[in-house]
């Protein structure tokens, strides 16, 4: 069962993000997000947050939708994952989690790694590109060129990949920058490491 | 001395930092954010990158600022900040490093963890807060009520805070989202470590 949640950060706005929040089987918005949704007239199905920056006209029009979570120790982003994951979803799709305030950003990036321990797959997409998160040894669909960068939330992770053009060796990737700017060099590549079943958080950059 | 940088990001659009650009005693472009800089008819000092972004007529007019540096393991921001360093520069202000590829925003504030120890300060500004970098113990300076983000590159530091609204005890942050959403009490508050020396990045969100 898939779940598409739109967070409040930037909104994206290539016609496939959009297409994806207008087919969406069951749509979840974070918060403010709903008022970019209302410019497109699509409906989401709840609409989850403190709700300090939603307007009354809309807080009137979606009373039936509007879930009041008062919990201080999670964003908003949490907060609508695991409400859907206790509706039965494991499948997520994530828009909007990027942009904006730049914690905001790394946050809820980091929380791919917490997230996947309650779903079979879950992944933020944006205008730039898509994070998703595996646990190893894991093999991963690509295209020729595109840009890979590779986050390891335990630092000690040592990765070893197969399919990259800068391979990785029993390498960890203590610094965040680390990781990046890789590329791989077919349709998939391969990591593996010492320890299995270690988290690894992927970035394919959107190729334009 | 200080140096201002502008990476090849988000462009900013707040007067103040619109304003650094224009006074900067001494301004670096990132290869492509040389074009921002020609619409607002300020003058890079120099222009550092691979240049594959730059437009021909650009390149001609900037020829005797430009600097090749050719090198695969670093980004453009890191070969313009030690190219400051190696001409004297210790203080810096970077803009332009956050905003678009979500993974090379990652990476730029990362190396802010890296440049402390080739410099005396350096900050990563945006439109929506600054990231600074600091080693334990540290004062910092606030406004009461500031949103106010803290991230340790090493997962183990364990970090004691004083003027936080969510204070800190000998709390370990190895998961990103966990030092986020924090408020400043006053008008500074203070971090320890178990261990003095520890690195920490903070984000000091805009208030608007």
């Amino acid at each position: 069962m898939k779940a598409t949640i739109l967070a409040n950060g930037d909104f994206p706005t290539l016609n496939s993000l959009i297409n994806e929040l207008r087919e969406a089987e069951f749509l979840v918005a974070c918060d403010g997000a709903v008022c970019h949704l209302e410019q497109l007239e699509i409906q989401p199905d709840i609409i989850i947050g403190d709700l300090d920056s939603i307007t009354e006209r809309l807080k009137e029009k979606y009373s039936q939708k509007i879930i009041h979570i008062k919990e201080q120790e999670s964003n908003d982003l949490s907060k609508a994952f695991f409400y859907c994951v206790d509706l039965g979803y494991d499948d997520f799709s994530i828009l909007g989690a990027t942009g904006k305030r730049e914690d905001h950003t790394i946050a809820n990036i980091s929380l791919l790694s917490i997230y996947i321990h309650h779903c079979k797959s879950v992944v933020i997409k944006s205008d730039f590109g898509t994070f998703s998160v595996h646990k190893t040894p894991c093999k991963i669909s690509s295209q020729k060129g595109q840009q890979i960068s590779i986050f390891t939330p335990n630092p000690n992770t040592l990765l070893t990949s197969k399919g990259l053009k800068y391979p990785l060796h029993h390498l960890a990737l203590p610094l965040w920058a680390k990781g990046t700017l890789n590329e791989a060099r077919g349709e998939y590549f391969t990591l593996h490491s010492q320890k299995e079943g270690e988290c690894v958080i992927l970035y394919h950059a959107l190729i334009h």
